[in-house]
């Protein structure tokens, strides 16, 4: 694919070409013209962090977001492996070309084993970001609290609406704490809309996410993930809700279907990119590539 | 069992037991002791509405809701149908035992095929509930709108929080139009104790009921449903804040589980006596069974 074809603003998230190791996603991500990627731990990690941000220099893509810090286990080990991460984060962005963003993903977690307290799990998520906000802010980075939809509140991410997301990051300096707005957890949200338009006043939207929702749901529902444009979301109101904010960063597509794992890594980009270009292009302002 | 033994205020959901048929619902029910049930349609109309209504006042039972209405579908289609339902709602409940509310639960449908406009699909929901509300008064009916999981938004109901659900009742009379408080549907609802402190408020809460949440989901989302104490849902905190609202009606436990739906009825009914009196009861004021 021709790189004028590209949509401009499109990255491609890792997770939705989980097989991939990072030389095999750099390289189909800017084959298809794609000029940007949000890398996760585990590839990175794969072939160690200075590699990766020499891969990643080299490949002339912007990296949109790292994916991702917690806050759910044992107190010392999340905040030591957080702490990689922060750092991860802030390296792996500076590799990446002119307008990358050094954004950390922030998934709370869930209840703690056998436990019923979700206000008390919530509360501890407070005081998770709360003990890594000063090495955030020390390292440039921006960690960006998601909330997850809530079918996911008990086992995966306490955080279920983006109020809740907003209420936690307000005890913080927007540089140093915001959130993530993916469509997928949030789009069945009555408040939804204007939790947009306050993400966009409290200048908290570090990155937007998009994919699709479509029932019947698979057996694991964490995989219920599809392409924009293949579900019920309506990418024309989200997507116009955050660029009314002035939100002028890439958009990740992040999607995980075993389907789509499945498939070859530059066929989903190339997929990608068709449905980017139907369903949320038309709906951009503002685009980044004014910047890079 | 005894009745003795059997908790106050315990009504069985017909689609606990979703296998057996109306006598015999009632027989076991009766049968543990159990003073309220909750009877279904589908099983109603097996037998027709006159046989039902005989067997229930020959039960000795209260009848504590009856499940259901809904909004979806061709609106004359659908008028009538809910209009049928009002009715039989009114003669089953005056056919139970003093104490019985003449409830209809109300779940709203999912979104019509190919839509992805929720929020049209929403003011969908309060035009029907505004053209049913004149009969559901005429019959001395409460329509108890019930917002599901949001896991359940764009397949069975577009009503995903208590206070979306209140919102549309604003604008009837709460002796016409309530909610339904499930903890299945709500539990993770950052503003849930909130959310049923308005519905107090406001006089909204014409039935609570209760089953439990627990991970891994089965394949089927709809059959998640477990015993009150299986899962991680604090019924202490969210039977106290419906307890502190004065509200004094039965508490149904209503699980749809395939395990569940397997077992004897029997069995399940004395399961739910015990889940119940070990979660639920310790949390209760003003019994019903002074009314009895």
């Amino acid at each position: 694919m021709s790189r004028e074809l590209c949509p401009p603003r499109l990255s491609i998230n890792q997770g939705t070409i989980k097989y991939a190791d990072l030389a095999t996603a750099l390289r189909v991500t800017a084959e298809a013209g794609i000029e940007a990627i949000g890398p996760w731990r585990e590839p990175v990690a794969e072939v160690g962090l200075d590699t990766a941000a020499k891969m990643i220099a080299d490949s002339g893509l912007r990296v949109s977001t790292y994916c991702r810090s917690f806050t759910a286990g044992e107190r010392a080990a999340v905040l030591d492996d957080n702490r990689r991460a922060i750092e991860e984060t802030a390296v792996l962005a500076a590799a990446g070309a002119a307008g990358s963003t050094p954004v950390l993903v922030l998934v709370a977690g869930g209840l703690p084993e056998g436990s019923r307290d979700i206000a008390g799990a919530r509360e501890r998520v407070r005081d998770g970001v709360g003990a890594l906000a000063e090495d955030a802010r020390a390292a440039g980075v921006t960690l960006a609290i998601e909330p997850l939809h809530p079918m996911f509140a008990s086992d995966r991410c306490v955080v279920t609406t983006l109020a809740e997301a907003l209420d936690i990051a307000s005890d913080f300096d927007p540089h140093v704490v915001g959130v993530t707005v993916d469509t997928f957890h949030i789009w069945w949200d009555p408040q939804v809309l204007d939790s947009i338009a306050r993400a966009g006043r409290e200048r908290r939207i570090a990155t937007y996410q998009v994919c699709d929702w479509r029932t019947p749901l698979p057996a694991d529902v964490l995989l219920s993930r599809h392409y924009p444009g293949e579900g019920v979301i309506d990418f024309a109101s989200l997507t116009r809700a955050v660029m009314d904010t002035g939100y002028d960063r890439d958009i990740e597509v992040e999607i995980f279907n075993q389907d789509v794992w499945d498939d070859a890594p530059a066929n989903v980009v190339s997929r990608t990119v068709e449905s980017f270009r139907k369903t949320v292009s038309p709906h951009l302002t503002t685009p980044v590539d004014s910047v890079g």
